[in-house]
Parts: structure tokens; C-alpha cells; sequence
């Protein structure tokens, strides 16, 4: 491995003086859209220049819990990695990596199996949710993904992860698995904190009682952020509002045209009022326009890096492998010393 | 790592020439008894010596299924080291490795459990067996330790397996998971076959309707390979037998004698017939000690030389690391190709 890198010491320093040490994954399914932008991928790129040891993981394991076609997976590994990098996630600043390529990933995530009961894990509802979906009756998989989460999040004896409220079960698992292992072994693991980041949800553009899903079977639904021009035009176009011309931000009564003010805040930086204000006298059909501008500025740049780094798939390849190189020399000895304290050295 | 050495590259012939390759896995729980020698064991010394390419893992991680005081998992490993290589298994005959040294079990066993369904692991014996006992009502380890297996199995596309009778579910979840990866992602794993092995059934000499067995509660129903010629004159003498003072060999009626008669068979490696004729005219008490006789005389070179090895922890770590060393010459380039044919690089 190569001499540590200056990041790679600020991360070192975390275990002696009790810094913050920030984990999170994504999971690379397919190109992010805009909720997962103004959420996650924003808070993100925040969190890197605040904190001094931040660390990102492209979750590929826990993909393999839902089938997928492996070209499909390997291509949305690659196009992950490019967006979050086009987004501004800064290598020197965080490590990115992914988690397939740290063995300790697993290898923590058998042992920690070993503290957890069965019993705790049925009232998941990713597993409640989609056991019924595979013919298996639910895979291992899929049942026991928690652990393999909280083995993610202790590996590098992280202090804070970033979680949204359907995260919560999640986390509570890993902080009771962090104390379990600390009462039964002694001392060894921080019991991570929840960090609460304020994510804007952005709503379908089709129903904005749902949130905007990668999923959704309506395709003018949900604006990737690598989206034409011409794409975001027509599905703004498009978005479904009421029959008030008008435009306020009233997210109880007025969902849909209330999502496209939130929408405006976040892609501009303006609060909801000063983004009322300013289309104060414009019908909707305007507004959409407006507001399909907005976005289309914001993103524009992100496309057009998102684009130059697909075409450059050794670079992406080696910002992963690097990232790994890294995020092994944190895990390693972790690992190491819970193999030491559950008596396998 | 190391150049190949000729028994690598024995084993990774195997994979071209459709050999035989073997896989077997010992759990490191104390010391083994007279019924681990005359089973297990003896075959595993037997069949290193009758097939090119044999794997014998010291399965660590399936030791964390059930608590174990860390002082004690440590050094069971070295003793379960000690003991195979004092009854002759032979690191240049065959792989000898300690299976949480080789990170790709854990991480292969991920994979195969984005397969296997929650419903199938419901039946196994362990599982019903031993969840009550724990308090978490079972942990996933428990549970999902099949799944473990099977990957310590496919790992090394093994194409035969040592099975007792109470280890036949385990290779067919072993064999449908293999079946299932070729059927979604292309022939690859060799389908395992069962090795059925003679083994001896060796009983307790206190009740000899059970097995005998390292956990009985009573202290002489159980002859430990390591144990002192005082300790095993002891045990035989207290030996359970009947009223008959003639010695026969009629496991049906007379169970306590005639288990008597089949270790004796064991250690002199003569049939039952041959020992029973030998023993005409002699009352259970001095056929006892005649038993005892064979059984220490067996025992004796098994003993000292693990008494020498158990000095030398150093030999000991050495012969476990280069056995990890060459086995993860085996594993590394089947979980690389698993990761490729998922979709995972």
C-alpha cells in the first residue's frame, strides 16, 4: 500500500482525539434524480468540506440483495462513482470507494452476525416490504442486510452517519450492536450518532403525494439529473398542479405547485418566499418554465462532467481503487483488532 | 506471496482436469475425542494421502455461532493445529488453513446468500436445536452458518465433500446453491459430492446408547485424544458394560461391550472378529484394561508429539499462515471471477 496520504492522516488522527468521523453509503441503482440530488448527494458534498473525515462508500453488496443484471450493476457502479464525482464530491476531501473492494466489509459483517438476533431483524420493512416479491421467500440477502450495514458503519469506528427518518430502525441496530459487542468484548466501538441533515423532499412530478422515485413507472415522473434539456423541459412542462394559476407555497393544500417552489428554492439557493416573490403575476405554465430553467442551469454543468468522466473509465477506475486503498487501511486494523478480541488471533 | 509450491500447483490442475478436489472443515472446540480420531480424523489422514488436492480448514468463524470465552476460541485453535498435525495430517500432502485468515469465505458467503432463501435455513437441525438456548431467540451466525458452509465449499470449487449422515442437508443447500449461481450467471461452480466415508461410531462409555461426545457432563464418558494413560485406564475401567462377563461383539444387545470391542477393532486396526477371538476366555474387567492397553499404545505417539508441537506456537502460527497462504492462491481467483460474473467489477 502506498504511504498514507495527507487525508489519510487526518483520518488516523479521529481515533486519538475523538473527532467526527462521518460514514454513509449509496447504493449504485441506476442514475440519481433530483430528490437524491438536493438530498443526499447536496448533503454530502456539504459534509466533506465541514468535516475533516468523511467517508462515502458505493454500496454494491447491498445491491446484490434486490437481482440485477451484473452488466447493468457494473455499469451502475461506474456511473454512480461518475455522478457523485460530477456533483463535487472531492476525492482529497472524503474517501470514495467502494465497498465490494474492502474485504473487511464482510468479514466484520459475519462476526457481528454472531451478536444479533434473528428476531430483531423481521421487523425491517425493506424485509417486510419485498421478501413476498422473490420467489426465494426473501434471501439471506435480504433478511440480514442490516448487519452487513452496521458492519459498514463500525468497520471504521464512525461517530456519525447521516440518516434520513427511514434510517432510524437502521441505526438503532448498529448503536445496540456497538454496545453489545463493547459489554461482551470491552470497550472498542463508538456508538455511532445520528446526524440530521435537512434534506429537502422533492415530490413526483406526476403525483405529488408520492416522493420522486427512481422507480416510478411514469417516465415523465421523476428528472434524473443527467436529463436533457429537453427532457427536463417537457417533464416540467408536464407536472401535474391544480387549477390556481396562481403561485404560492402552501405544501398542505397546493402539493403539486408547492413542489415545483421547493424545487425552485433548492436548485437557486433562494428561500420558498424569495422564489414566490419573484413569480409573483406568472400563470403555472410560466412558472414550469421558470422553474425547468432553474434546474437546467443547476444541472447543466453536472451533465456535461458527468459526460466527460464516463468517457474516462480508467480515471473512475482508479479513483474507486484508490479510494479502496484507503478505506482498507482504516479497516484493516479495526478488523484486525475485533478478530484479536473475539479470540480468532 | 510466495512462489507456487508443487502442491498448488497439484491443486490448480485440478480445475482444468476434472480431479478430484476435496474439502473438509473442523470446528477449533477443544480437544477431540476417541470417536473424532476413529472418524474425522483417521479419514482425513486417509485421504490426504489418497487424493491430489485436499482442503482441511480449521473453521474459526463457525466457532462464533455459539459464545466462546475468546482466551479459549484462541487456544483451541493451536490445539486443534496440535492434534491434526500429531494424528498425521501433513501440510505438504494437503492444505491445512485456518478459515478467517482467507477473507474471500466471508465475502463469497455474501454473495451466495443473495440466493438462498430465508425458508430453506428454517429446517436445519442446529437452528432448532440451539436458538432456544440463546437469549437473542438465535443469532443470524446461527442461522445463516449453512449459507458459511456452503461458501467455504464452492470457494475452492470442490468437487467432494467428507459427509457424516448429519451433515446431508448441509451439502444439498450447498449443491442447489451452486446449481442456482450456474443456472443465473453461467456454469461455473462444480456441483460437490458427498464422500461417504466408513467411519467408526465410537459411543460413551458411561451411557453407550449416545454418542460419545466432547460436551457429555459426565467426566469419564469421553476418552480425549490428549488424555494421560491414568486418565484413559480410568475411564475404560469405569466403563459401562452388562452382566455378561464374556466378550462379544453384538451391538444390538450388548451396546456397552461391544462398543468396547469396536474401539478396540479402531486401535489395533484388526476386525471385530479377529479382537473378539483374541480376547476368548477374558471377564469384561481384564478385557477392559486390554482395551485401555491398545487404546494408550495408540494414543501415545498421537499425544507426545502434540505435547512438542503445543511448545512450539510459533511452528504452529507458521504452518496455519502458509496454509492460508496457499489457499488464498485458490480462493482469490474464484471470488474475483464470482465478483465479475455478478456484476460487482
Amino acid at each position: 500500500m502506498a504511504a498514507p496520504s495527507s487525508a489519510l492522516r487526518t483520518l488516523q488522527l479521529v481515533q486519538n482525539k475523538g473527532l467526527k468521523r462521518i460514514f454513509s453509503g449509496i447504493q449504485p441503482t441506476g442514475i440519481p434524480h433530483l430528490g437524491n440530488y438536493f438530498g443526499v448527494i447536496t448533503s454530502w458534498v456539504k459534509l466533506q468540506e465541514e468535516c475533516s473525515s468523511v467517508l462515502y462508500s458505493i454500496v454494491d453488496l447491498h445491491s446484490l440483495t434486490i437481482p440485477r443484471e451484473p452488466a447493468v450493476l457494473r455499469e451502475s457502479i461506474l456511473d454512480i462513482t461518475a455522478v457523485l464525482l460530477a456533483c463535487g464530491i472531492n476525492p482529497q476531501r472524503c474517501f470514495l470507494f467502494q465497498q465490494s473492494q474492502v474485504p473487511e466489509h464482510s468479514q466484520l459483517s459475519w462476526v457481528l452476525g454472531c451478536l444479533i438476533g434473528i428476531p430483531r431483524l423481521e421487523h425491517f420493512p425493506q424485509w417486510k416490504l419485498k421478501k413476498a416479491s422473490q420467489t426465494s421467500g426473501g434471501t439471506v440477502g435480504l433478511f440480514t442486510y442490516p448487519v452487513l450495514q452496521a458492519a459498514d458503519i463500525l468497520l471504521y469506528k464512525s461517530t456519525h452517519v447521516p440518516v434520513g427518518e427511514d434510517q432510524i430502525l437502521h441505526l438503532e441496530l448498529t448503536q445496540d450492536t456497538a454496545r453489545h459487542f463493547n459489554k461482551k468484548y470491552g470497550e472498542f466501538f463508538p456508538v455511532p450518532k445520528a446526524l440530521l441533515t435537512s434534506s429537502k423532499k422533492v415530490k413526483s412530478l406526476r403525483d405529488p403525494t408520492s416522493k420522486m422515485s427512481k422507480s416510478d413507472p411514469h417516465k415523465l415522473a421523476t428528472v434524473c439529473i443527467t436529463d436533457s434539456p429537453e427532457e427536463i423541459k417537457l417533464k416540467f412542462r408536464k407536472a401535474v398542479t391544480d387549477f390556481t394559476s396562481e403561485v404560492t407555497y402552501d405544501p398542505e393544500h397546493r402539493l403539486g405547485v408547492s413542489n415545483l417552489v421547493a424545487i425552485h428554492s433548492a436548485a437557486t439557493g433562494l428561500s420558498t418566499e424569495e422564489v414566490v416573490q419573484q413569480s409573483t403575476g406568472l400563470d403555472t405554465a410560466h412558472y414550469k418554465a421558470m422553474v425547468a430553467e432553474a434546474v437546467i442551469e443547476k444541472l447543466a454543468p453536472v451533465r456535461n462532467e458527468f459526460k466527460r468522466l464516463k468517457e474516462d473509465k480508467s480515471y473512475l477506475e482508479e479513483v474507486l481503487s484508490s479510494g479502496a486503498e484507503k478505506a482498507r487501511e482504516l479497516a484493516a486494523p479495526v478488523y484486525w483488532e475485533v478478530k484479536r478480541l473475539v479470540g480468532l488471533n
